[in-house]
């Protein structure tokens, strides 16, 4: 039996959905455009070995693995197949993956056409990504990411650059002053570890500090213990306060003896400059306890949170240095960000930050009362389209009624009679679907048709 | 070790690539909601009992089938598994496969929601499919495929909406003149097959002239000669030429005695009649031996092709009757089309009919000299973003010749100067960079160089 729905984990989106991540995209692609980013497509398949090693052993799980076509079997002896080791059968039968995100696409891509890329190379991305995780509340196995990254150079002209991005996106979204940019660098990080004499835990100090938002202070201390991580070393960072001026200052003198530490720190003070002289700085705070999952990050890092609300990161990103080494080609270090489209979706449903017109179909239903309407009806949607509005005729000559009723399930603005009366007069009639006023033009006047639609 | 290449038979779409495809989608999909048509996404994923079967064996086995996450094996018995029945394994193991098109996700989508769908139920939707097929010039194992459709009613309109959309799509590419729109009714091959005494046999009639384009008369009439069809008794039909009213009239006459035919007549007649009365009647071709290979036609039928070479149908589509009968919704009548995004990407190109801004990059790159002339650009930057303009700051203080070598790579008008002299007098200058023109404007009238960038 044909199955009816699609897969668990798995969206349709309505018409009316579409409308609304379709205003987020288009925001955000057109800010990206604006700062010279251009668009790049990779292909939803990866061979296998693009992929794997890159995300981690839980990333490598929850990878979409696709069979190969033909016999799939046939590299498979007898003896193989009974051991049933999933983790060697799988590549066996499986060439190809779904992508797990955009970067490593990307980085795969810049490998591959390192020598003929103009340098610094900027591009966004948007496009879908799989993975097989545990479908739940606004979590899925498919869903969009919103990429932009500069490589091939090490300027912190880019920071800023992401920092305006930031601006301008959520600006555009009217959240600007909603919402947090927490800013750290990895360098600080580092040299925290070093500071507190526990260079070698880096990772399990940047692991454990990631989860205060989720776990609290005192439960991020009490992993840090048991890591072997003496956590009240940390308390200055954890007491960290006041302005971001005021938290270079306890930086500065908490980390002194590190020339990481002060490198970090430069590099923090010089954007956090830039962004002031471009009035751009209110929401962005210096935040040394943020840590970021991921581990191919060097330098500067953010994420954008809502201040009221536990949605959690609705955009971040970060340098890297090292991204391309994974496909063989050094020295090309990057930037990026990536919006949380989904997330940014609730939001602005949440909050009714999306735009009216958003909410209504197209602008005019043309009623369809038989060939003699239609005359005149085929040529004023012709002349309205030209103009730029959407026009829909009603396909069937049936109840005014039931075409009326239709209007308001659609949601069109307006609807168009031409009826008896209209026809002898050479006119039709416009009727507002909002208000209900209803008024008559001269078919020989299709401009002034225009006008009343454009004013309304 | 890790690739750097993609998957066989699947693209990255660099920049330049990007502009002209996203021009093209953004073009059609302007049109269908120019006309009411509102978007749609399904996922890229289908249980696989939504697809197999719905293709034909040759179909199945061209669907690309995602291996189950966690253990794949679990519901696999060791004997089942000796057996290497790839036919039995496949369905065991992989539970989800990637949709092969956009029209049977389209009929699940319909037969889920057909109880809450404004009926008539307008979609278009522009996304990518993947067929494991063997890749080969022009065809790829992933690509865009660009479909409208409206189910639900039965009406011609729908029928003289689709040739609209073809008219409308075409003559903003410039290939309105270059077109011929074959258009033919299934209702009339039925009847062909009636008045030849081979009702038995439409499936075989219809495959075998479906090949005449690429086959030629002869060896389609041995065809279906073999299949005991008496190919001499089309010869009416192969010898047709003549205006669309003469060959409407040989028609009747030929199809006399059958009801059905003189119904699929008619149902032409009127799209004709009506899109004469629109003036949009020019390229279409009444074609009686068009025959479309889908199964699902049961009206209208239509092909776009190109006059003058041999490149293929660009677009295509049909009525159906019972296409989300498959998912047990029975009496929703449809009617689609597609267009073929690549190939009307490659005769665009061939025939250099790309937009010429497309061929150029972001508007502006403005030059960094430093810390001085960033104090000046930041602001210029934003301020022309703010105009519309696409602007890229150079992120690194490097060799002027080095960032005007990269403005001629990218593909910039112009770039922005702020040297020395400009910081002395307030000024930026900017250079054309087609014709080497340089000009001076006062930081303090951001409005001219707005002006003046427009006007360029």
């Amino acid at each position: 039996m044909s199955s009816v729905r699609p897969p668990k984990g798995m969206r349709d989106f309505a018409p009316v959905q579409m409308r609304k991540r379709n205003y987020i995209f288009h925001t955000i692609s057109q800010i990206f455009a604006a700062h010279g980013l251009e668009a790049l497509e990779t292909p939803s398949m990866e061979n296998l070995s693009t992929l794997t090693g890159k995300y981690g052993d839980e990333g490598d799980q929850l990878l979409y693995k696709v069979i190969n076509s033909g016999d799939f079997l046939k590299d498979v002896s007898s003896e193989e197949l009974n051991t049933r080791n999933l983790k060697k059968l799988a590549p066996l039968i499986c060439e190809k993956g779904l992508r797990y995100d955009l970067t490593v696409p990307f980085a795969r891509y810049v490998a591959q056409n390192h020598t003929s890329l103009p340098i610094p190379f900027k591009r966004y991305q948007i496009q879908p990504v799989w993975r097989a995780d545990r479908p739940q509340k606004g979590r899925y196995r498919e869903f969009y990411q919103c990429d932009a990254d500069i490589v091939g150079t090490t300027s912190l002209q880019c920071e800023v650059e992401m920092m305006e991005i930031f601006f301008e996106v959520f600006t555009e979204f009217k959240l600007i002053d909603q919402i947090s940019i927490c800013v750290n660098n990895r360098k600080i990080l580092q040299a925290v570890a070093e500071v507190i004499g526990a260079q070698e835990k880096l990772v399990p100090l940047t692991v454990a500090i990631d989860k205060l938002d989720k776990m609290g202070i005192e439960q991020v201390k009490e992993e840090l213990n048991s890591k072997g991580i003496d956590s009240n070393k940390l308390n200055p960072l954890f007491a960290m306060n006041g302005t971001n001026q005021e938290k270079l200052k306890v930086l500065s003198a908490f980390l002194a003896s590190s020339e990481t530490g002060q490198l970090g720190l430069r590099e923090l003070e010089y954007v956090l400059r830039r962004c002031e002289k471009l009035g751009i700085h209110s929401p962005i705070s210096l935040t040394p306890t943020l840590a970021r999952g991921l581990s191919y990050y060097t330098g500067l890092i953010y994420e954008v949170k809502l201040i009221d609300a536990s949605i959690g990161t609705i955009a971040s990103g970060g340098r890297y240095d090292n991204l391309t080494e994974l496909f063989g080609v050094k020295g090309l270090s990057g930037i990026g960000l990536s919006f949380g489209a989904d997330r940014i979706y609730d939001v602005l449903e949440e909050k009714s930050l999306f735009p009216p017109h958003l909410h209504t179909g197209p602008d005019v239903l043309a009623l369809n009362q038989g060939e003699e309407s239609l005359d005149v009806l085929y040529p004023l949607c012709r002349e309205l389209r030209r103009a730029g509005f959407k026009v829909q005729l009603y396909s069937d000559d049936t109840k005014i009624k039931k075409q009326m009723k239709y209007a308001n399930t659609i949601g069109h603005r307006f609807v168009a009679i031409v009826g008896e009366d209209e026809i002898n007069q050479k006119s039709v009639s416009l009727k507002n679907m909002g208000n209900g006023d209803q008024q008559l033009f001269s078919m020989e006047k299709i401009d002034e048709i225009i006008k009343f639609l454009k004013m309304s």
